[in-house]
């Protein structure tokens, strides 16, 4: 049985997705796990981090589509290249925002909400063309450490929604090679960790590498950024304490404010994001969306070898 | 400025390539390297180990699609990932050949001249879906060595047109990783090799992984498995000795023979080929090519983080 049906396929800093058009819900109903495979397959298919199918809140029953309803008009069905269902994606929904604005005529002027399991998400068109998404407040827990190799660093232990330590290093080479996992501590992340390695590029400006739990070392990471400006914020005195209580486990977790909105560019291996800390509390992060392709696909289910 | 032209993607066991319809070669005239590279990037672009344009020998003032104007109309213009020119590629011919009978029209029944710069190859439509590509005469030389880690291994040298080394091991395992390259003879493959590691499987059946030069270990490799099943016939006594000359640099080189066709499967992680030794002195190589996705590209030159 062959599969046909249209697909886009783009990218935020690197990280890249296909996009699956199906307002309606009849073309793909529910995803089937082993289609996101196929379809994410970078040799056997089309290739990519994760699916983003692009559905109506109204033509899924999903409880995240269900309870987006009137505050969205569109879901971010996302699905990770294993299959898995996903919550949210920070650079995949700039570029289902992009896909929104370039082919469904949504305001790029407007504020844009958009439905995803983490909750709606509001998105904002910038002048330059590139897209900033909200992601909500930070959790700052206390100072962890992490190891590669023969090498260790005190780390931030930041949580954006998923789970972070943050590292600074003298240099992103002493990170050596992310192709093995950084050691962590187990009783801190209990479900494993994103470890970003940090070095100050400037002002406001700093520069990482990122080792996901899952993936190993990828191009870029949109919580990772956000994580890691946060930590710099706190390093740089640009956040102040604002208080503290007992959070997860018994541990303590403080509460850091920004007075004024504050901004910090993050250089990915993919690109190059924005991150604002803003005075009311939430974490909005800004990057480039770029669509590389439109076409229909033609895959078999299970591609066969005799395949005519 | 953004490129907007059609494609292609498909792969022949999981060796995936990027093919470019231009017929009259006005779309594309000369390919840019930095184009190839950009749409070969598995995340900034669309995806593939090679791209192959489509072009009408007629069309092309390539010397090699001169060359072949009268026995040929279509010229495979293959490129590597990196942007180099290439001369020919295995997997990436039938994929082509599948390209012109789904959307050219080809007669199936009768068998395809296509050009390539190392001359024209002839491909066959086999009933079970499958193609055929001939892959010229084998040449046999001195036995080598090749190692990985601690471990080493006898070889056989087989060119077939590029060089291979070919080693029968206990286990494909035993090879270990082959994310660090074998060591070998470098005055024997003093522009590198591509190295095989073989199992037996059943009476004509190996199974192989392969380590290309450049590329590192990859799903499967045309000429690898040629060189794989030449190896596996000449050490089951299937060919015998024909002649024995002195070949490159002084090495004594081997003509070997089949008294009858002689068909091997060959197992690539990838997926399964087919390889007959023809008593003609011929190589073919047989196996699946499967197009899966079509569409126009939405290429930035060089994507830009204000990418509109």
């Amino acid at each position: 049985m062959v599969h046909s049906f249209p697909f886009l396929k783009g990218h935020g800093t690197e990280n890249d997705f296909i996009l699956l058009p199906d307002p309606d819900g009849r073309v793909h109903g529910d995803l089937s796990p082993e289609l996101v495979v196929t379809l994410c397959d970078r040799r056997a298919g089309i290739g990519g981090d994760g699916v983003l199918r692009v559905v109506r809140c109204d033509a899924y029953d999903d409880p995240a589509a269900v309870a987006a309803r009137g505050a969205a008009d569109w879901f971010m069905d996302y699905r990770n290249s294993d299959g898995s269902v996903s919550e949210m994606c920070g650079n995949g929904v700039r570029l289902f925002a992009r896909y929104l604005a370039d082919r469904k005529g949504i305001d790029t002027a407007k504020p844009l909400p958009i439905g995803t399991r983490a909750g709606v998400k509001v998105l904002r068109f910038r002048d330059d063309g590139s897209i900033s998404a909200g992601m909500g407040a930070p959790r700052v827990l206390p100072e962890t450490q992490v190891s590669v190799d023969e090498w260790s660093w005190p780390a931030l232990h930041v949580d954006m929604g998923n789970p972070h330590a943050v590292a600074f290093v003298d240099s992103l080479k002493d990170a050596g090679s992310l192709a093995s996992s950084p050691s962590y501590d187990s009783s801190v992340y209990s479900a494993g960790v994103n470890v970003e390695f940090v070095v100050r590029r400037g002002e406001h400006h700093v520069a990482m590498r990122v080792h996901e739990r899952g993936s190993g070392e990828t191009r870029s990471c949109g919580t990772g950024a956000c994580a890691v400006m946060v930590a710099a914020a706190i390093a740089d005195g640009a956040a102040t304490p604002a208080a503290r209580r007992t959070g997860i486990g018994g541990s303590t977790e403080s509460r850091w404010q920004v007075d004024e909105d504050v901004t910090y560019r993050v250089d990915v291996p993919g690109g190059e994001l924005s991150v604002t800390w803003t005075a009311a509390g939430d974490v909005l992060l800004t990057g480039p969306a770029v669509i590389v392709a439109e076409g229909v696909t033609q895959m078999a289910s299970k591609p066969l070898a005799t395949e005519a």
